[in-house]
Formats: C-alpha cells, sequence, structure tokens
C-alpha cells in the first residue's frame, strides 16, 4: 500500500519511462567526456533554458554553491533574499566553498526591492569595501511564490549596468514558467547562470543542472571536479534526467492545480488558516496554530494514515503536491486530516 | 598652520604625553612575552572592561576579524547589524578569515530587535543548517547612536539561553558609555569578548584591544600570530595605549559637547538639515542636499580654508568632532561653510 | 564493435546485473533517510571494511575531500604521500574546502617513512606552529604499488600515540587487498575512515563509500549536505553499489594478473621498459621513451584500432586492465602496439 | 644589568636614534594616505631593493602571508622549500588566508632543485590539476644558509618560462645581500615581490615591508586593509624603519663576523659540534647532544647567568648574533657555557 508523499516534491519517485531510461542507458566516463547519454543531455538542457552550455550536478544545492564559487572571487559580496535557499538551507556553504559574503535583502513573496539592489551595489572604489560579486534570485522562491518578470527584468537591468553577473536559483524555475505562463526563458533570460532540478517536480532521482555561456560552464566543469562532482558513467541519472526535461515540464500545471485544491479544502477546517492568494506553484502554506494541536504529533497520526508531512517550521506547516498526488487523493488527505484534529478534541 | 580635522576621529594626532611615554617605553620582544609594557597594557585594558584578559591588536578590524576568526568554526553563522562596521567596512574579511555567514538584521539606531535575532538562531538541528556562531552588536553603532543597555541586555540573554557567544565591536564603547553615563563595565558585561580602539577617540596612534575570558584570549593570541599580528617591540605602541586609556577616556564628553555645538550650528545654516537627537557621541550626520551643493566640491573648498572634511556615503554627510578640535573653532567651521555656500551662488 | 579500454578502470561500464538491479531498485528520498536500498548498502559497505558506519559519496575525490573537511579543523596540516591523489589528482580542494595545510613527504611505492611521519609531526605547542590535523595512507598507491601491512601499522601506531587520526584514501583498497591476500580489513583496521570507490575496478557506474565510527560518520553526513552531496533517490546507484560489493571484489585478482600478463608481454618489445616488480595490482606503468614514439600519436593510432589509452604522464604510460579487458584480449593489444611502432619506421 | 640576547634577532632594542625619530616622527592617518614619514619610507625602501613600490606590514608574517593572498587565487598550488618559514613557522596561515596549496620540495641549505621546480610545476592543462600560482624562494634560509645568485636566476628564468609569479621571503634578505657581498637588488631581482624586516637584525620594533610592482602593491594595499593591517598614525613606526634602512643595514656584516667567532669558540668546548661552513649570516646551529645536556636547562642555567638563549628545536640548538652582542661578549658566552657543563659534571 503507498503513501501519499506531501514533504516534498524531493521526495518524488521516478516515472516508470525514467526506469527504462536508465536500464537502457548507454554510458561512459563523464570524466573523461565519454558519456554519450550525459553529453546529449547537456546539449539538450541548455536549449531549454535558453543558455549556451550546461552542466550536470549531483544536486541543487551543488549547482548554486558551483555558480557561486565559478562566478565569485572570494571575499565578495552576494546580494540575495534573507530567506532564500542558499541562505537557509544550504548549511553555510557559501561561507565555505565559495568563500563570499552574504547581503541579503529582505524580500516581498521572493522579490527584492530593485532600488535597494542598487544601493547595496558597492558601486564606489573604496578601500574598505569588498566588491559586489553576484547578485542571487530565486524563482520559484522557497515560499512557493513566483517573482514576477518585471521585478526579474530591473534587477537584471541594474546588474548590468554595474556589470555584475546574475545567478538564478531556479531549482522549480518551470513551475514558475507554468505559472506564469511564459516559456521558461522569459525567466532565465533575466540571468547569466541559472540552476534548475531534474529531481523535485520533475522526478528524476537525483540531479540538476547549471547552465550559462560557454566559458562560464567550461570554468565551471573545472570546480564541480575540485567539489567532487565528477562522475564516472554518470549517464544512467543524465537518461532520468532526460525523461524529465522532455516528459514532465508540461505537466507541472496538474501540481498547481492540485495544490490551489488543497488549500481551498484545507482552509475549510476550522482553525486552518491558508492564503490562497500565495499558492502559486505545488506549494500549501497553512497556519494550524489555531487548531491547538501540535505538529510533531500531527506528523505521527498523519504517518499512521499512510500521508507522509513534515512539521511545521518557524510557525508554517507546508503541503507539497507533486506527480504522485492525484487531484482524487484530496479527499482523503481533507478527512484524515479532519479525523486527526476531532480525535484530539475526544 | 594646522589643520582642522573633521573626517573622522581615527585622524587624530598622539598627544605630547604619549610621545613622551613613548620615548621612554622599555620594551622587548611581544611574541616571546617579554614586552613589560605591553604586559602592563594587557592587564590594565582587561581591569577597565570587566573581562579577564586583554590582547593587543594593530586594528579594530584586526580585533573584529581575530574575534570571529576565534570564536566561530568556519560555517557557522553570525548574526549582526546590517550596516554596522563588519558588515560595511571590512573588506569582506569575515568570508575569508573566519570564512563565517554573515545573518544580517535591520537596527534601529543600531539595535537589532531581540525578537528577531532570538528568530534568527539556528535553535533546531536540521541537516540543512549551519550553527549560528556569534552574535555581534556594536555599541556605539557606526552611525553614532548608542545602544542603550537594556537592547544588550535583551540580546545577551537570548544568546546566553541559547549558549551562543557574544561579541561587542566597541571602536567607540567609551564614547557609548559616556553618553550613557555608566561605567563603561555596565556595556561590556552583556559580551564575552569586547573590541575597543586604543586610537580614535583616544588619540592613540595604533592600535586596538581584544578582550575576554582568559581561555578566549590564549587561543586569539595564536590566531593573532597566524593573522600577522605577532608584534616585537610593540611597547611603544602599547606606552601610548596606556596614556590613552588612563588620560583620554574621562575626556570624551567635551567632543560629544562639541559635536552637540556644531550640529545646532550647522542646522543653522538654509538647506542644512541636521538631526539633532541622533547625535549622542562626536559625530555629525547632515543632509545638505537642498543646498544644491556638491560634496566632492566641499571638501576640495575646506581644504583651501585649511579643513579636512569626507565627501558624503550614502547621501550623508558626516563630521566628527576630537580632541584637536576645540570649542572655538566651531565658529570658523560654520562661517567657512556659509561662505563656501555663498560663493557658490554668486 | 567494443572497444578495448586500458585508460583507466574508472571508465569500465556497469555489469548487466548492476543494470538490473538498479531498473528494480527500491527508492526513496535519502536526505529524509527514506531510500531503503541506500539504507542497506550503508549497512552493508561498513562491515566490509570493519568500521562503525559508512557513507554513499559521489566520487572519490568527493570522499577524500569530505574525509578532510570533517577530521580537521581549518588551519590544520595533514601529513600524506606527495605524489598521492589528493595532492596531486584533486585539484586543490585541500586548501579550498577543508583549508588545511598539506605536508607532504617523499615515498617508497606510496609508503611514508615512519621515523619521517613522526618528526613532521607538531609534537610541541608552539605558537608558529600549526597543529597536525590528520594523516593519510593511499592503498593502493596511484603508481600502482601496494603499502605493506607493516608500514601502515608503524605509521597507525605514531598517530595513535599522539592521538592524530588517519585517513585511507582506499580507491582502490580491495585491489591492496587482494595483491596482500588478505581480508580488506587487515588493512583497513589500520585507519580512522576510509574511502573507497565502488566505480573503477568493481564497475559500479558512479559512487565511493566514506566509513568510519559512527559519530564521524554522523558528522560526514552534515558536512556531505554543504558539499552539495545529499542526493535524493540515490538507491539506483547504491543497487549498483551493492552488486559491486558482493559480486566484484572476489574477482580482482584476475585483473592482476592480466596485468602482469600485459606487463611480460609489453616487455618484449623492444624500447619497452616495464619495471614487472611494480605491477602489483591493475595497472601496468612503462617506459616507451627509447621506441622514440610519441604516446600522443599513439594515442591516436591505437584508437583506430578500437583500444582506448592515455598518453603519459610525467614521462611513463600507464595501461589499465579491467573487468572489460579479457586475457585473450591482451594478444590483440600487444600486435597492435608492435605494428604501430612498425609502421613509423617505414 | 643587561642580558646578552641569542634568541633570536627578532628581539633586538631599538637604537638611540631610533627612539629620536620616533619622539619626532611627523604622523597622519596612513588609511587615509595622510602619513608623510609613512610615505617617505614607502618610496625609500622600494628602491632600495629595485622595485616600483612598497607596503609597510605590522610583521614578517603578515608580509609573506598578504603576498600569498594578493598573488594567488584560491586553491592555487605554491611549490616551496618544504622547511622555509611560511611551511613551518606561519601557523598553518597560507592554508587559512590564500587558501592555497603547498608543494613542498627537499632542499639544499635552502636551495630547491630548479629541476624538481621545473617538474612540480602543473605546466599541462589538466581538469585534475591546480594551477601553479606561485613560486616561494627564502634568502637567507632559516638555517641561517644563503641561497647562491645562481640558484635564484634558475628557479626565477624556469618561473618566467611558465608565467608564475615569484616571492621572496627575504626577512634577513640584507644578511644575505652581505654575506655574497652584492647590493640587495642583485638578489631581489629574481623575484616579482620581497618581503623584508624592519625588524630582526636592523632593530627597528615593529614591521616589515612588501615590495613588488606598483599593481601588485596597490592591490596589496586592498589586501591588508581585508587582512587588518591599515594603521592609522604609522609614521612611528615608519620613522624607526627609515633609520633601520639607513644606518642599519651597512653593518649586519659584524653581526656575521661575531657568528664566525662564536662558531668557533663554541666548537672548542667538548661535545658540541659546529658545522663552521653554515654559518654564513648570523646564526651558529650547533648539536649539542654528545654533551648529554639538557638544552631545557641550560636555557635556565644560562638565564642565571644573564643570558638569553632557546631550547634546541628538532635537535638544534641555535644561537643568533645581533646589534646588541658586541664581540667582547663571545668570550663571556663561552666561560659561561663551560661553566654550566662542568657544574654539571660535578
Amino acid at each position: 500500500m503507498r503513501f501519499i508523499e506531501l514533504r516534498s516534491d524531493t521526495a518524488t519517485q521516478p516515472t516508470q519511462a525514467m526506469r527504462e531510461a536508465m536500464y537502457n542507458a548507454e554510458v561512459g566516463d563523464d570524466v573523461y567526456g565519454d558519456d554519450p547519454t550525459m553529453k546529449e543531455l547537456e546539449e539538450y538542457a541548455p536549449k531549454l533554458v535558453g543558455k549556451e552550455a550546461a552542466l550536470f550536478v549531483p544536486s541543487g544545492t551543488f549547482g548554486n554553491q558551483l555558480s557561486l564559487f565559478t562566478h565569485c572571487k572570494r571575499g565578495t559580496e552576494v546580494i540575495l533574499g534573507d530567506d532564500c535557499h542558499i541562505v537557509m538551507h544550504e548549511v553555510g556553504a557559501a561561507s565555505v566553498i565559495a568563500g563570499v559574503q552574504l547581503r541579503t535583502l529582505k524580500t516581498s513573496g521572493g522579490e527584492m526591492n530593485p532600488d535597494e539592489v542598487r544601493s547595496t551595489i558597492r558601486a564606489e572604489k573604496d578601500i574598505h569595501y569588498p566588491e559586489t560579486g553576484l547578485i542571487c534570485m530565486e524563482n520559484a522562491y522557497s515560499d512557493g511564490r513566483v517573482l514576477s518578470l518585471k521585478n526579474m527584468s530591473e534587477i537584471y537591468s541594474i546588474a548590468r549596468k554595474y556589470n555584475i553577473p546574475v545567478h538564478l536559483d531556479g531549482a522549480r524555475v518551470f513551475n514558475a514558467a507554468s505559472y506564469l505562463g511564459v516559456d521558461v526563458r522569459e525567466i532565465t533570460k533575466y540571468c547569466d547562470s541559472v540552476m534548475f532540478c531534474l529531481s523535485k517536480g520533475l522526478c528524476a532521482p537525483v540531479g540538476s543542472m547549471l547552465a550559462g555561456s560557454k566559458s562560464f560552464i567550461e570554468k565551471a566543469r573545472k570546480c564541480r571536479k575540485l567539489m567532487g562532482g565528477g562522475l564516472r558513467q554518470a549517464g544512467f541519472l543524465a537518461a532520468a534526467g532526460l525523461v524529465a526535461l522532455k516528459k514532465m515540464v508540461g505537466r507541472l500545471g496538474e501540481d498547481h492545480e492540485n495544490a490551489l485544491l488543497l488549500g481551498e479544502e484545507l482552509s475549510k477546517i476550522p482553525g486552518i488558516k491558508v492564503n490562497m492568494k500565495d499558492i502559486q506553484i505545488n506549494m500549501v502554506f497553512f497556519d494550524m496554530s489555531e487548531t491547538g494541536y501540535d505538529s510533531g504529533k500531527l506528523v505521527k497520526e498523519f504517518y499512521k494514515n499512510r500521508i507522509k508531512i513534515n512539521p511545521e517550521e518557524n510557525g508554517k506547516m507546508r503541503f507539497v503536491t507533486n506527480y504522485w498526488v492525484k487531484k482524487q487523493d484530496i479527499p482523503y488527505i481533507i478527512e484524515t486530516f479532519k479525523k486527526v484534529l476531532n480525535e484530539n478534541c475526544n
């Protein structure tokens, strides 16, 4: 009997098509540049996002950190949102590997204020100042919201003006494109490099891509080796990745619809507050504090009912829809929630 | 003919007493622990700020960075104000030497909100989280304002609760104590380590002190050697430092009074806005944008009149009073300012 | 038509059994600790090498660097052989990620002189000295030779005495065990942590293991996340890894026999010098300078004959036998070599 | 009553001329470029060593590390002697601040073998290789010996060929020049940057110079600020430094003569072995193991007799002559040594 997985889209199982592609993959030693399937992925992926070249990396964190490391001289500053993934969920890696100084700005739904970005750039030469080495945006943002093209465009213009590169943490950039109803290149044109995940909503088992200019990716390839990311017969992972990019990108809208539906139903449960307008991709954030129910206990009770969820983080619960959560699962989820809350009252 | 120095109190000349103390200083090789004058300073200084031990360092930046390096494991997080000296004016050193990740919080007059500090601490163990390694406060703050004891006390309590050390950038901590009308130990009791400068308002030519527990300072002494701060016959600098601590601390109030007077007089000049309640120590910040006068040109015109000033930084002008700016200099400064602005109009 | 692969055992294709195991693998999100196949591997692997726990890593370089990063405080010293993999072939990563200082010793066939190791340890406390943080051995060594148990035991005793941990780069430790005719635990008992590869001679497509004490591996798991090595449905790679450890370890002796045979035959070609006693595992190093033939050209000519080889490095050619090079391929390799050299003469 | 100081020339007291120069020094804020005495030093010093520009630094370690940090990108390799000061006595700083990987070569009297230097350079592009970022020489060497111009010239030629910069740790480069009987520029022409100490044999209380091209020094000035070496009224130290360079360089030969004399006399004491041909500058290394006398005890006994010495390091005793040890002190030192050894026998 299967579990319903609501913790994260990182927990998605690969599809049968992926398993078959992996089984049949033609592989070689990718450190020698000999893996034909990886080559195919590294040709296919950059076109999809409008870049010259791309590189496979073992994880999204690896891809972001590789980008920081490749773009930035040590000791330079990176301007980014104060609760983005690089700041919050990458174990402080930016200070260890790239050795950069974070300048974090408050965001509104992931959007940094362009004026603040501008005034944070170290425009003047001053012996007390580090250089601004990079600006990072994240779209979709960790809080499930999507940056507008306008915001990205404004920030990118500023970066261009000051000749500062822009990296996009696009772990869920295809979700963002789906929400905005645009080709993903309408988003990625506002960055110089982009990391996007083959895993997560796209269901590949392992890996992300870092895309950018040819010279950037060439440099990143060596930096990847330094970071221990030079893989051997990586074509197995590339095979699944190709399925992810070719077959799974187009269906992300379903997850978003399911998230909206799930949000609506959750908001009908007494004591649960859902900010519906913040459900933009496949993430439903909600506040259940008024129910008085402990989120850790909820995790356990849901598990007994074969639903996997995470406890709250900073006072917020998050349910994440994905390929393996079907529309018809939603009533069961809601029922379970009500049942658990009710049992508590009795 | 002398210049009036308003750029910074870092530009203060040493006093005659300091020159004499240096001339007569008994010195030895301080790396061997053989310098008697340095020993005297390293015994006197910690008592003054209520700590067990202290270490001489060549600059305030050195002292702050040494403190980060000694307190923090690489890759841990440091919580601090977003426009404090460590973030703004230390060339990004924290990401190079200590290798720490900065978590910056907006401040109000240098004060971080204790609730925000609390929620920024990585209280939970999570594989995605770096540890919180340090909390830094700065008093007086770079913007010339003084943190209240209440604010410091609240943040220190939180830090204690989570077992996180607190460092105080006290470059101008004696100015803060003077403003608050308390013994400096009333401030420094809310930190585990404190850096304070012998130069700046205290007029010593070179150097700052890092004070803390015996074990911290012992560890810092080795880290200082690594950072290239193991000096030889450093007793010359210690001799001036002892004069600074013994003779100059008590007179900082004069600089504050002069700053208030200067601020009042400046505010009478049409087009100049001074926020009088922010003049707490020896710094007068003002906005001269309404005069339409270019600050770079002002620097040159003042220089012709034998007054040294800095151009604006982020839209703010700053005049700094100090031992060498006497009350009777203020009318001349104001006259010069008016004359320069008038010449421009004609 | 297949190629004969002599460049490196890193280029080995996975076996059919591995493809099937991958196809059928039960997987989950390994960052959540949910991947059953990875769990099986991480239970099986440490027992094999006599350690408490183990962790999957994406590459041998990743495993070595993770070990340095986990064992060592930044700025400490690592004692190791001057031409070992960590020094020569890991892109200088030790200075970037772990931030350690290398103290390299000349080796004889990979063996450091125990007396030199002892005198290189920073035994005394001195303000000028970094701490010795780690000693690394590599067995089998990059030059294809195997360290004796006596050498390892002596160095490990010294390390114990000074309370310094020992890491073993065991990329080919099963080859070493096969050569020595001992259980691999007779080797790994002389280290606190060991990295060994599932790829290379064991033919798994991707990955290596880092094994050590429970507390070490727990710490390494978080460091792995920082380095971007937290994989999602990594069970696919674990499935192949389990086949590698269960089915492929026992047959490495064949590769060694083939290497000896290949070496003998090569040594019969005029102008080629093979040091037969240095062929201990699956690597045949030889000097072809007397043939006057350019090694870059040789690579191309061999390729036309469907044999992949590398050009010389530091004046040495290296042929590596592996699962996919059968005994019956050797005459063809030798013939091809002779043919190419002869064509040159005409 | 004075002590005779034989531990190190780092313990030299400044001369009366230095005290007076300091007393009368005209100073300013050197971070603002306002210190006239420092300016004078930074103009005088580079000419002396044939470089375009120079920078004052608080210590020799600071200067060496600043040079590594300024020359090298993080993760690049530095080729240097295996027992030079940077490796042995700078607390592992190169791995913390510059973040470089050390490739150490055995030396003969401080001289690296040029062929070995050449073969250690990463001449080929290879994805496994870090770049070679710097070659360091040290003259005079830590063991008191002087590198020949021939050796330096050969290594510098190789570096030029591969376009790799060369740094000279010239802490005692004036001693080397005196021994070789050449202008110091005959030595420093074989490097791109040189650090030399104002303290040590030249008797200034604090500080060293880093000299090189204009663009190198400009970059180093900012890096110095990052490392906390931006001093304020540093002209006091510059004043003593100018005396050191103008008055003390020419007399170093006396210290060398005294060292030779001291060595000869020591070698007459039974059980003491002095390698006379290794006494090239002001350092006398000797082996007293045959006397059976404990070196720690010797330190104490000498101290009672008002002579300061260090205990042995790696089995070697070292006595260092300097300005404050006069020729007529030598008989007293020898007598004391004999007396102490004799008392032990009774």
